[in-house]
């Protein structure tokens, strides 16, 4: 049977058509390659003028797990350790592409994906000798992987840890559009980038066909960052079509805009389940939501419906994964509500 | 001064046009992410039939350096090495990427940028015990990174020889088209699927915004061979931008229509370049070429095109290396040449 | 002021003099080096009688974390994981040693030590495809860090479930010859042999100036372990050093002999500090055990003790680790009974 | 048959007799761990005065391996390579230790063991951007791996154009006493500590029973040395076992007494061999000598003589390599003088 509609990621379509459009149109300058070309260039002085910043530098990088590799590996010595809530995508689905590169993870518990200054401290002050690791980093998403976001003041709290411990603070931006988007941000770009000393503008999964804008605030961590996304093989011949892509997303305010339909149509499954009378796992005001629905429901929905079973909460019911984006309609997310009300009233 | 034309290298521009038009076509169907969409799938089983090899397993990634790291970190054992001509990319152009994963390069030497088998067998007979790592790869390149290509037999003796030493045998394709094009060749994609263990298709410098195609033929070889792009940072969430872009070139001819264009017009610069009387670093019939030339005429052609100074010959002249693609026009060819014997005139 | 006695470890001492009279005997014996030696040849031959295995391969490497880097390095590809109890000495005091080598540490929690076979299953079913890591071999320690040690039928549970889910069953000895040496223990070398894929026993804690013997039962584990030894600078030029020790250890019941010493003095420490009405952390049997005492009571001990504040139970009161070697004499074990009566007769 | 005497190499024995006995006298007290013990303490402070820099950081380590692998793993970046000469062990004879540590080694050709700073300048200058490693370190050995020493004048040169191009300089000390003992040298301890940046003074291969110091005298380069040699399995639990020997070597002048034997015992293989009119490979002044001898004669010397055939002259000869030590006795080296001559009269 044919699905109605995958609400299974945000990246399932191509790209946004402006995007298509640019590419298109620039198709037959000839440019510099790997990522030395004036597109890049342009795209880079573009978002240091969007974050206020005109010290930190911009590198191109065609995905989530390559930026995170990157920008850990490169910031840690051998014996140094990254920190980071349970629920943290390098401590789970990155397929131990951190540790290939040499490091651990210090994980701390998490219910709402968050990590707080309090478990920061405790970790440093457990780690005290040459038998143990040092840990030197803190590995945070905006927003989260369950779809809550930092609240700027939450922010402030553990870039002062990370200060008092001489920590690295490190922000995964994978869905960064989506958490700055959100109704319930405080936090400008502007503030990322004097809060953080790395963080990445993720359009993979906001728009772009492929593409991560990593930002590096501190200046100590700025050089020599190109050998080792050469050395990765994260140095794509055809740089342009990163630099391209952030361009044009960034022209404008049409990387928020796709950030903000995302957002919109989540919100809308959001009122629509919670007037069903079902709850969440999470209060996310991003574009991933994780509604709890009875077993049997999740069945019937999965016939029609493509999203991933997240996690069991007892024996009848399991929270779903309901993800949006700037390409869903609002046509499918009604039809899903539709359904939805209708197998509760059969259920 | 405004350039005339880069021959710098075969990626200046962006995609061959049917490609972006695909792209767009299929912009808005719903796939799977990270290469697990029907485009992919699809792709694959194209590539299985004109390599006529239903048991061998593809794998789409970004680029060559990253083909590089994946397929020998994951066919390696950590105290294995690989064999490399001492012109391989490995060995020389990818910042250590091989040796980061743990691994060193026995390099040979090579004045046509091809290895023989029996610097092969000696390197394996030199390495008998455990106070050396043992040799257990041959990485080989065609076109070579000099633009010298490999004819059946040779390739059916380094086969041979890796049969004979237990070596797996390796080729990087990233020029493959070109090399298949050449008027030279006698070599098919079927026969580099029967006498190869892995090898990669080159897209991203004939025709593709970016992509290659892993072929492991080796069947000890194929398991889990996407934990390792997945792990080191290499598996696109969009993979349907590998798969739609091979779909379209292997659809038809096109992937060696845009090769065999790029070698005639490398074929044009050398018969004009030769019948001025220069000679060449290499024998080349793909679509590098190296001619040499005084450092006087260097100089002046650099004002008007763009191209790489590969190596002093003598305290006089240099080889450049100039390169063509899918999209050099015949008028870009014609105006270096003019320029050339201009220059040349008043030498 | 000098301490009366330190129980801070089992390698406070050198060696037990019987290895130094040895180390005398032959000092001046011509011998092959790396390990290749006579003495080397016939200490593998005698532990493999002990272990009753004669399909065993056993290599001598220095210390501890050494060997278990060589095991797990070894018996791992770049995106396969150990499961380990969060106690486990890999996951803590080996400095990131594990995840040097790039895999990752599945740390399960633990109360006493040991990990149980659904524990491993439930990390295995978790581990479902190629964005996680692959878990594949498990990681034990007998005795374990806080004393307790494994029964027969634990271990057999332990290795059925290993079977069932294709894992590797590693088990670090470090103490070997204290668990075994247990009045609790009902586990032979033999058992072992038959039980787990690779172990090592321990001498370095067991009265040798340096060593540990790796016994890998499981034949696809055991080619070129040498060449892992070499590279990860674990070949003792004299070899000899280490084969001499285990030769003399294994050559009547010294080994043994040694641990059961050590754990009757732990034994006599137990009943002594029970008999002043004191708990304990776990129910060790073996040579290190963690009384649990007031503060103000560790402070008076710490005077006049060398020993670890492990773990703070409560306001009030820590555990301690007191730990016996082949080198503890009983009068030092009354002198702490008395000292630790007389503090509580004030506390 | 029965060997008259090992040539073989310079570990073939125990300790020196003093090192033994000093393990004896001190095998009861009672230590720190992990090279954190009095003797350690000492040694490191009886060094700091012989090379008299008392701002020198000391480490004790295992072996040469481990050594080389320590230093230079904790001096480069991942992207950062080591320069050294075609004959360095870490090049050849370390089973690609240093590249598992994931970095490359840029080899450049040498006749005599030794590397030139032209040859340090040319690799810098080759490596210019971020598609090749970066050169950050020189390695060589004292004595070189074929019997050559380093004058202080070259040693000087080295350390000036590493100063120019800002690589570290590190000296691999395995038969250092033997290199500052050869009566050619005008080399110091003091001198090596004011002209490299970090040095090991090799003990295993003169007259200790295993035991490197790690000597880092740049100040950069000093912290958290002791995160790496845990990390990577260098920590010995009884560290004490090389701060005594190296407090016994360096009390008085043993360690150069030693190795001013083994050269003696060498010179004197020389004086014979020469004086039968053969020639050697290498003009050693140490305690690895190469003779070039005819293979008949070679084939009928091993029946009696254990030693390495070295490298193959021409269709006749070969050299072979013969290592002297502390432990050779005047009657050995007699003796194969004596049966050489023998073999030559009726070669």
């Amino acid at each position: 049977m044919e699905m109605k509609h995958l609400f299974l990621d945000d990246y399932s379509e191509g790209a946004h058509p402006r995007i298509l459009k640019t590419l298109e149109e620039t198709n037959l300058s000839q440019e510099l390659g790997y990522g030395e070309d004036d597109y890049c260039r342009q795209a880079a002085e573009t978002i240091k003028a969007k974050i206020e910043n005109p010290y930190a530098s911009i590198y191109f990088v065609s995905g989530g797990t390559q930026a995170n590799i990157l920008v850990l590996a490169s910031m840690l010595k051998p014996y140094e350790s990254v920190i980071a809530p349970q629920t943290a995508h390098i401590a789970i689905h990155e397929a131990g592409a951190i540790e290939l590169t040499g490091h651990k993870i210090n994980v701390v518990p998490s219910k709402d994906g968050k990590i707080k200054p309090e478990q920061i401290a405790d970790i440093c002050d457990e780690h005290t000798d040459e038998h143990m690791v040092r840990p030197k980093a803190v590995f945070i998403s905006n927003s989260t992987e369950i779809g809550t976001i930092y609240k700027k003041s939450e922010l402030e709290g553990l870039a002062e840890i990370c200060k008092q411990k001489r920590l690295f603070l490190y922000l995964d931006g994978a869905r960064l559009g989506s958490a700055l988007a959100s109704l319930e941000s405080d936090i400008s770009l502007r503030d990322l980038s004097r809060l953080v000393d790395v963080f990445y503008i993720g359009a993979t999964k906001n728009g772009a066909l492929l593409g991560e804008a990593v930002v590096i605030t501190r200046p100590e961590l700025q050089p020599d960052f190109r050998y080792h996304i050469k050395q990765r093989g994260g140095l794509l011949a055809k740089g342009r079509l990163l630099g391209i892509q952030f361009l044009e997303l960034f022209r404008d305010n049409l990387y928020f805009d796709l950030a903000r339909h995302a957002n919109e149509m989540a919100c809308r499954l959001v009122h629509g389940i919670d007037a069903l009378g079902y709850s969440f796992l999470s209060p996310s005001t991003t574009n991933q939501i994780f509604p709890i629905l009875p077993g049997s429901i999740i069945t019937k929905l999965q016939q029609m419906y493509g999203f991933y079973v997240w996690e069991k909460m007892d024996s009848e019911n399991s929270a779903i994964r309901l993800v949006t984006s700037w390409a869903t309609k609002v046509e499918a997310v009604d039809a899903f509500l539709i359904d939805l009300r209708s197998f509760r009233g059969v259920g």
